[in-house]
């Protein structure tokens, strides 16, 4: 083992932040050496699953007054919510979830009615998806409710999508309504009910994401994708993921990104930035990924047949510097670094 | 799904308990029909791994004030138990643990010198057994800390050793210092420091538990072992479990169970029955099982010659009640439900 101290004596957490502290286990750890063992740093770690699959494999914690509020949050969109976004994590490298394991801690006061949405919530997004819910782990917390999900996948080993895989002549593509699930939180952070129905179905985009989980299936299947993942910090910082793993440029145009009407008329009415939401608030838990150009028209078009409807083009990937790029009518356009990071003082949970 | 309510209006989380809550919630989803994925109910999951092997996967979660206090367990301590307990899981049913997945939920103002031990705890108990941190999750806490191990472990499918396997006749065997890891919690409940040498023995069972990795590996794969169990709840009540499960009835003799020296001596200062510590005081994380009568002897032999010493015989398997029976000099003894239950008002982990 290393002995060389992992912090420096200025550090704190708070300066260093979640990916700084994932950065300095890593290093204590190592990251594997082997091919098909990848550890600390991908949406899922990859591991040998017997023939030509493999199984991918995620865990997602999730806080009382950290993630999620109680009165914010139903039991029964909680139990949605908890489990998807693990599937998400699934879906961004292009599995099928297949078994899942829940630790959970619960204040002694919870009502067993509640407790009850709560698994007929999770039991009911499992099911549409054919996922079990295997074992896991409960007992009694003394302080906040904890969720947390361990998730394995499946795929066939060579369709695995990675982060590193982007390529310079790539297009760059989004599934999903980017900004919504942000402005949904930003809105119960800031304001008061009663919500407006444009208002409830941004909640509703942050309190149950529609996941994509058989388009992320038939994306990895279907050949042409190079790089995915899935949004969950926000376009900036999770683009920035692809651009610095596949050390490229990607470069997007925002004149490109589909803002939703129920977003629209939400951002006029409180005089929000929807570019900024759609770009730098997360939890939208759509797919990001990048398509071959030799394949780009293939793709488009079955992916329509097979699902009714089309994925957005939001620009390209270049070479160059390992960043995301953000263009507004052609002209680079800087919206700082605001992507969600767990640890920094900004952007948590308010009491 | 079902829609009958999972609760009765009378019950409540504190009354239900910890297993009442598991057998609910088990009753929702349901036990899985195929054998070869077993779900709640058995030390771990068990999934199809490829060929003739199995993954078995278990997941166990850690509050601050719950489970653990920082006053009472070094932090380098803390990162070896948290892992700890998750491998005896894997060891339980015979497994060679292979990956781990580490969800962790930091208080903003936890020193880092603190994580950096832990972390240094965790991956030396990891290297000593060849076990891969092959990722996770880490997250601010606005409460206790929270740590969430996922561990996946191997065997070969035929050698697996499950809860329900023990036949009358056979041998009861336990490995590991029955009542060290309880008396040693009772101390840090009930005693101030300074400890004596003894007493602190005690206390190290208690927070840096002995495995027995290579242990459970070897009597899995020499065969005449048919039932086995770790002891995370006390003998009481694990006994019980593989009792249950068998449908046989565990008869054991209290005058064949170890007590090590340093219990006999803190126990004897203290007042302290050690029979009640050893049967009804968990966390030793000891391993429970049975031997089939015509291996007894082979496996005796060759554990001694491999390991240079040998299991403890307490009692046999007789058909008859799913239960426990404790016997003292050959008479029914009762010492009535004292296993460890997260969920009972008793038996907390006091402030």
């Amino acid at each position: 083992m290393d002995k060389k101290p992992l912090f420096k004596n200025t550090d704190s957490l708070s300066e260093l932040g979640e990916f700084g502290l994932i950065d300095r286990i890593a290093h204590l750890f190592g990251r594997s050496g082997n091919a098909d063992e990848i550890g600390i740093g991908d949406d899922c770690a990859v591991l040998p699953g017997g023939d030509d699959r493999s199984l991918l494999i995620t865990t997602d914690m999730l806080i009382e007054d950290r993630h999620f509020r109680r009165d914010w949050i139903s039991a029964d969109d909680l139990g949605y919510k908890s489990l998807a976004v693990n599937m998400s994590d699934i879906s961004a490298m292009g599995g099928k979830p297949l078994y899942a394991f829940l630790s959970i801690g619960l204040p002694d006061d919870l009502p067993l009615d509640w407790i009850e949405q709560f698994f007929r919530g999770t039991h009911a997004l499992a099911n549409i998806h054919g996922v079990k819910i295997m074992g896991g782990d409960t007992t009694k917390s003394p302080g906040p409710m904890v969720i947390n999900y361990t998730l394995l996948g499946e795929i066939k080993s060579e369709n695995i999508l990675r982060r590193s895989a982007a390529e310079p002549g790539d297009q760059i593509a989004v599934l999903g309504n980017l900004g919504e699930s942000g402005a949904g939180l930003k809105l119960l952070l800031e304001k008061e009910p009663p919500f407006s129905s444009d208002e409830q179905k941004l909640i509703k985009a942050h309190n149950r994401p529609h996941l994509f989980v058989d388009e992320a299936q038939f994306l990895a299947e279907f050949g042409g994708v190079h790089a995915m993942i899935d949004l969950s910090d926000g376009l900036q910082s999770d683009g920035g993921h692809i651009a610095k793993a596949s050390n490229a440029s990607l470069v997007v145009e925002s004149e490109n990104i589909t803002i939703t009407k129920p977003l629209q008329n939400v951002c006029q009415k409180h005089s929000w930035s929807h570019l900024e939401l759609a770009l730098a608030s997360g939890e939208d838990y759509g797919l990001l990924f990048t398509i071959s150009r030799e394949k780009a028209e293939a793709l488009k078009h079955n992916f329509k047949a097979k699902f009714g409807y089309s994925y957005n083009i939001i620009g390209e990937v270049e070479p160059g510097s390992a960043e995301l790029k953000l263009l507004n009518k052609g002209k680079l356009f800087d919206i700082g670094k605001m992507g969600f990071d767990h640890f920094r003082a900004d952007n948590q949970t308010k009491k």
